[in-house]
């Protein structure tokens, strides 16, 4: 009995006319990342789950994808290990392979196996599918694309520049406005020292986040509810009410910090990295915001995260510095710091702001019209000739009816539809027409490729 | 305790230089693809199970890699079929989805899914990955690219014509000398039809394929062995002893097939394919050889495989029609032919024939020395200004002693490296050095893109 296909939820199919459009994304950020001297590299889409579990927190843990062992496998579960229906430790003896999680941990890995054929510092980037089995919904899916660039075995802020001036170039392409937000982790942990609540920096990021929505008043009780002391809140003030250009607040903080080293070293680092961007110039806009965490808490320096200016949407890139990305691999000490673009969002942005450059259509740029057997074998040559200087062509396959034949120009927008009759024939010419205008024109058969170009 | 990393056996990293080849190939497949009219799609690396079972055959079911059910995988098992370790029923009951085997099922999935909003006769291609749960061993893999490319909606033989030329197109622009080898699974029914024995139709092709290696006598007596009747093999003769130019092998066998219907459709069909391919010109050798079967059973008219001259290995590409790809999802009746060109192995003649063309390196074109702080400071205004000149270019990261920053230039072969001291921060120029020739060169700072195009 014939099926009614489908696709398991969360992923997609992708269209020729949305591949164009991803194309246009991913061949734009792998130029950037070429010109900027990223190596590309790819990784198994399977890696050993003893290289995955525990990398990604224990709710990570549960969204990976696992893959049964091929053959037998039961063969090393007992029946008393199988009666107990413990699905965790069951997983872990049906289960060897895991689907990749993102890009950063078989980074690390790819790192520590290669080490000795690498050069460090080692640019590279890497584009490729990732999946999670999170729950699917709007925007959120189980497999998609992750846009990877890193640098590492280097701690210069020289290669925070340089993944700045990447972005900046990337969406100046692109088009899209874009604000660089800017933290660094010492800073977050500066302020926790300075104000002695080490556990709470989460809680402080959170409420200064908060102040353009509830006000200084509201931020307060919500740190006051978190168990923050009135003295800390107090003191947290001039913080929370940072305002001006990025130089004043950075100075406000500064004077904050004084006696912290490792805020001040925070401070510097910040300093340096927005001096140097500045001085080789941007278009986007960049933002000091104190207020920026990112989740994942391997970063030590460096935060960044990129909001589109005219569209409402998360993030779209992010990154930052950590320090000891593969020492759980055996190699300790490693200082790297990376930025990953979200391909995604980034075609929602487009979409929305509807800044696909029109030559991107996936269509042919000539069709030639089929009128039967000895018409065609006619067009074959032109269309040999076509593609040979580099023109997209195609021959309809079947001498069907005319109309037919058209509607494929027109639905897949087609801009030349090229016509060989028996006059034609005769006298070695093609009709071409020009299907945005519809004007039809006479040309010689040698002088085809030249004047479509 | 620190992890050896490792990756899951049959599946593999590729490092910058891999990568440069692979894309090297993959860009010249997919710009042909696209200049003959082919669009892209893409699928779910995820297939529901339901999809993907029984489409292969029993041994397919087995190479299938299958995807643990997320969350509490054991609900709908009962204690009772636990006990029973039936692991194909178990499978059933815990997986939902697998792993994408190959392009063509998915394919004939989308067609059905989105037949809406598919103009037909379509034409398109997908470069993806596919996994198999087979052993691995050298030259085959368990994680390895497809590139697919299929006309479905058109049972013209133009479309024959179109992909032949297509192969032509690909291998020439990569340098591959190769032969083109045609059959027409007509032909092989109706050499089983006028022999009277249509199950043996495989035994008889394998013979045929045999005669240069085994000879006549060779071939006759393991036909006889596989219980092929002595009038049968008597019969067979001139077929085993075809030769000629491809018009006299195809003019024998049309003499030998005269009274079966479907023989002569085919040889018919490999007439007029072979007539066009012709008329178009084209550089492969192109042979008529009806010892090619092919295994997949789908096939129903033209096949044909693609042989490398200059270097042992098995076929590079390979394809053919179909006359009911969709009627398992509910769409009968839908012809269709393809292609699949090999990557791994077209990447395995390309390295024995050293065919790569040098301007593929993954390296930067510019590598600027790192003195220091006011140094670096400069330099990053010129590698701005050569990444917006379209010329790859990055500064050292780190002020490190000169010998490793010019070790990074060799071993990464970037031709020219920049300097950018103190005499030249003075007056403005750049030190230029080509690496390849050691000569160095004062360039103005203004002229340095100019100068390295």
């Amino acid at each position: 009995m014939a099926q009614k296909p489908s696709i398991p939820k969360g992923t997609r199919d992708f269209t020729p006319l949305e591949m164009a459009r991803r194309n246009y994304i991913f061949d734009t950020i792998r130029e950037q990342f070429r010109l900027f001297g990223y190596k590309q590299i790819e990784t198994p889409a399977m890696e050993n789950l003893s290289t995955l579990m525990g990398k990604y927190g224990e709710e990570g843990d549960k969204l990976l994808f696992k893959i049964l062992n091929s053959g037998d496998f039961l063969k090393n579960v007992s029946d008393e290990e199988l009666a107990e229906r413990n699905t965790v430790r069951l997983t872990n003896k049906i289960c060897e392979k895991g689907l990749r999680y993102d890009l950063t941990v078989p980074f690390a890995r790819f790192v520590v196996q290669h080490r000795n054929d690498l050069q460090m510092p080692f640019k590279r980037f890497q584009i490729q599918p990732v999946w999670r089995a999170d729950r699917p919904q709007k925007g959120r899916y189980r497999e998609f694309y992750q846009c990877d660039a890193d640098i590492v075995g280097s701690d210069s802020l020289l290669n925070e520049v340089d993944l700045i001036s990447l972005i900046d170039a990337v969406f100046s392409r692109l088009g899209i406005r874009i604000a660089i937000k800017i933290n660094n982790r010492k800073v977050l942990s500066g302020i926790a020292e300075v104000l002695d609540c080490g556990d709470k920096i989460v809680d402080i990021t959170v409420a200064i986040d908060k102040i353009d929505k509830i006000g200084l008043e509201g931020v307060n009780a919500e740190l006051s509810e978190k168990g923050i002391t009135d003295e800390a809140i107090e003191r947290l003030r001039p913080i929370l009410e940072l305002s001006g250009t990025n130089e004043e607040k950075i100075a406000t903080l500064a004077a904050f910090l004084k006696d912290s080293e490792t805020g001040m070293k925070g401070i510097e680092e910040m300093r340096t990295v927005l001096r140097l961007s500045d001085a080789i110039g941007h278009n986007a806009q960049i933002d000091a915001d104190f207020s920026l965490a990112r989740g994942l808490n391997y970063y030590t320096g460096t935060i960044l995260e990129v909001k589109a200016l005219d569209v409402e949407i998360g993030s779209i890139t992010g990154g930052g510095r950590y320090d000891n990305l593969t020492g759980v691999f055996g190699m300790p000490g490693l200082s790297g710091v990376g930025i990953s673009f979200g391909a995604d969002r980034i075609y929602d942005v487009l979409n929305q702001l509807n800044l696909y450059p029109e030559e991107i259509s996936s269509s042919v740029k000539v069709l030639f019209i089929n009128f039967g057997e000895k018409e065609a074998e006619a067009a074959l040559g032109y269309v040999k000739a076509l593609r040979g200087a580099g023109i997209s062509a195609q021959l309809y396959p079947d001498a069907a009816k005319m109309k037919k034949q058209m509607s494929l120009a027109n639905d897949e927008k087609i801009p030349y539809v090229a016509i060989i009759g028996e006059s034609e024939l005769a006298d070695g010419t093609v009709t071409l027409k020009n299907m945005a205008t519809g004007e039809q024109q006479s040309v010689k058969g040698g002088e085809l490729a030249d004047h479509i170009r």
